[in-house]
């Protein structure tokens, strides 16, 4: 018969707990991190360099020193029909798991489109909207991103295009379809929508598409058509700006749980869930407080922060964008097609490499198989199936168990779970059939895209 | 831009806030239902003849007239880990509709399977294990209330055995594969399993299924398995009884928004979802309290409810089921393949059944076409796609809103949105297309069936 288990499992707050800012880690930091560099002429952008792209309050974010950046009253609506999101003690894991640790998950996957992304789709739409955007043009690989921001154009009445990967395109028709149940226009990309579209097409029509060639139709969709503006889901400070509300809550949900973290952990692609959970926990150490274990989750076949180079590179594959200083793989390197796609990226985030290098977070990387076994046992425990990403901190969560296990602590430890897997059962197919792909870290491949690293004057 | 909303939109409770014990409607009713009647005698059937298929406690449940049936503490921790379920007010909707009306939704499909039904899928399977059962059969149509048994074994440490339509199992392999993350054996039926399974096969190779038969299997696997028994997901007592943590939670929800609904409205398939709503706040005018106007909505292909006879019938299409007094369209009769799978059946649950004939509750049957635009039209001002079945209940809930602009009243309607449709997105698809079929009430079909309906001798 099960144990009755009759302490507390779920820490919810209700909508006023919403936060009614945005927690700038900038403020906090010891030191500021370099800045991006224009590829032509090596010097630091400035804000009109951006203007082509974002709207002005966006572009003020990545440029602000407030600690707190607030969270207009529409947005903060929007906010309302699925936050705060829970937070979870996973007490039946702990118990599979005969661990003395304590596991908590906060828990994403319960919004409209299945994961942590609307928290920045929603304040996009709502910038671009309020300064006279009315349409948005973004790029999207396995169709989270891309399901967010047609979400949040169908709440502030924006036109949005996705140019989505077109393996993605051909092979998860759901994700497609959501989108435009939303309202989105989507195209595969390559598409011919675009002269870069149909450059690449002339030169294959086969083309499956690759991130790298969407953001470049993005961008050229964005500056071709008034009235346009770009949108992206991670990377970008103001992206990882947006996703603090998912630590500010977790800090309010422990205190109700009466517990600190020890360990906290995200998965870690682009870097903006990572940075969303851990930044606000980060934020207290650096204003003096308590040191945490903070972990980035990496795949084993994309690990840049655990093996990548710390250098100024390009964003994207096309090699279009500013040059911004990151852990990287280069910008060359394209990652195996493994099924955690928002973690299938060469660099990362700025800021949480920043943090890196100031030795404020570590890096773990993890195989796929061993992460879709954790996804199965977590399955089976707690009933959420979760997405491929989130599964990488899934599986550095539980090791941190087993090992506080080996050395009899009681150890707290929190980690993001920042997407559901109901589009991703294909993938679990492959892994109860025994035929999932596992893949070791690509070290010629890295060394290769690595060879090639843009030169900088310094 | 986007009007600011600033009214509370979302009413949720602290997990101690989930409902101590189930309601019992029959404590309450001005008169009892019909008994079931044994097909072979055509006496009222007694606990003995359910045992082989059912543990003891379940039985008890059916003939109780308690007004309450304790939650076993077990039972409650494993619904910590989904409810209470939110209620929503459907603000971006009421403005998109333009309507004085305030609606109000409930949502069940945050639930791990995504839906209402893992309520009664814990009870059963926290029941049978507790009489040392070690083993679940069952059957599922489009695969809602298998994938909530799968969650429910997985929780309770025990076998589970899905006998699935063969035409879902090959259309929708995403359904099984969750079902199997869960630890679940899946079979397609007809299967080879059992001897009516190959006896169906052995007549038509290719059959591709049909509740009935699945139905038929679950029970001949059952009765030839030691340690093994049925469990069902709608149509029985019981069933409808651990559903009542919704109607439960949703009376004090509406407390916190500070109204009362004046309609109440839910889909009605085999009748779970819309009990679970509804009954407790029946319950309440039954005992002196106001009279709520409620709805049971159902899908003009199949509305038993609205034109079907109020008599005793099978359960199943191959009568092997003691024989209930409910509103039918005879046992005989197919529904046609509309995307609602969960409401393609030929009867009612009885105790629903007896609520129309008592005049307490009323039903409007609605088209599949209208329900899919609804269904989009949800999800562009509120977020979440809707499962084809409660759009349903959406349909009747904005008719009601424009009747109630109409007639310049601000009327409250309350509506449950019992589970999400990320695993129904090819019929959105479809109807997004202008290709989704539309089904008008199949009379001629509906006619025939109701021909051989049982004689009883009375």
């Amino acid at each position: 018969m099960a144990t009755v288990l009759t302490e507390r499992t779920r820490f919810i707050l209700d909508e006023d707990r919403i936060p009614r800012a945005w927690y700038n880690i900038a403020a906090d930091l010891p030191s500021p991190p370099p800045p991006p560099l224009h590829p032509g002429t090596g010097q630091p952008i400035g804000p009109g360099d951006l203007a082509p792209l974002f709207p002005m309050e966006l572009i003020k974010q990545v440029v602000a020193t407030d600690r707190e950046i607030e969270i207009p009253d529409p947005v903060r609506d929007a906010y309302k029909l699925y936050r705060p999101s829970p937070l979870h003690r996973a007490r039946r894991l702990e118990k599979a798991l005969d661990t003395p640790a304590h596991i908590y998950y906060k828990y994403e996957g319960g919004s409209p489109s299945g994961s942590h992304k609307p928290n920045t789709a929603l304040a996009q739409a709502y910038f671009n909207k309020a300064e006279g955007v009315t349409r948005l043009a973004t790029e999207t690989g396995a169709g989270q991103w891309g399901s967010a921001l047609a979400f949040a154009g169908a709440a502030f009445d924006l036109e949005i295009k996705v140019f989505m990967v077109r393996a993605s395109y051909d092979q998860k028709p759901y994700r497609r379809v959501l989108m435009e149940t939303y309202g989105a226009s989507v195209v595969p990309s390559p598409s011919r929508d675009t002269q870069y579209g149909q450059q690449v097409l002339a030169e294959n029509p086969r083309h499956t598409g690759s991130l790298g060639v969407a953001i470049s139709e993005a961008i050229e969709d964005t500056v071709t058509h008034p009235g346009t503006k770009y949108s992206l889901g991670s990377v970008f400070d103001f992206v990882l700006l947006h996703q603090t509300v998912i630590g500010q809550e977790t800090i309010e949900q422990m205190a109700l749980a009466g517990e600190e973290p020890d360990v906290i952990i995200g998965c870690a692609g682009g870097g903006s869930n990572f940075a969303g959970l851990t930044f606000p926990w980060l934020g207290q150490t650096f204003r003096g407080g308590r040191r945490y274990k903070v972990i980035a989750a990496e795949p084993e076949a994309a690990p840049s922060l655990t093996r990548g180079v710390y250098a100024y590179d390009f964003g994207d594959t096309a090699k279009t964008t500013p040059l911004v200083k990151m852990h990287t793989l280069g910008a060359d390197f394209i990652p195996e097609p493994i099924h955690a796609g928002g973690l299938r990226y060469h660099g990362m985030a700025p800021l949480v490499s920043h943090l890196k290098e100031l030795g404020a977070i570590e890096a773990r990387s993890v195989h796929q198989v061993a992460c879709f076994a954790a996804g199965v046992q977590f399955a089976r425990a707690e009933g959420i199936l979760p997405a491929p990403e989130p599964t990488h901190a899934l599986k550095v969560a539980i090791d941190e168990a087993l090992d506080a296990k080996a050395a009899g602590e009681e150890r707290v430890i929190l980690f993001n779970l920042c997407g559901h897997g109901h589009f991703d059962l294909s993938a679990y197919e492959k892994f109860l059939a025994g035929t999932l792909e596992d893949y070791e870290y690509p070290d010629a491949a890295v060394q290769k895209a690595l060879a090639s690293l843009p030169t900088i004057a310094s």
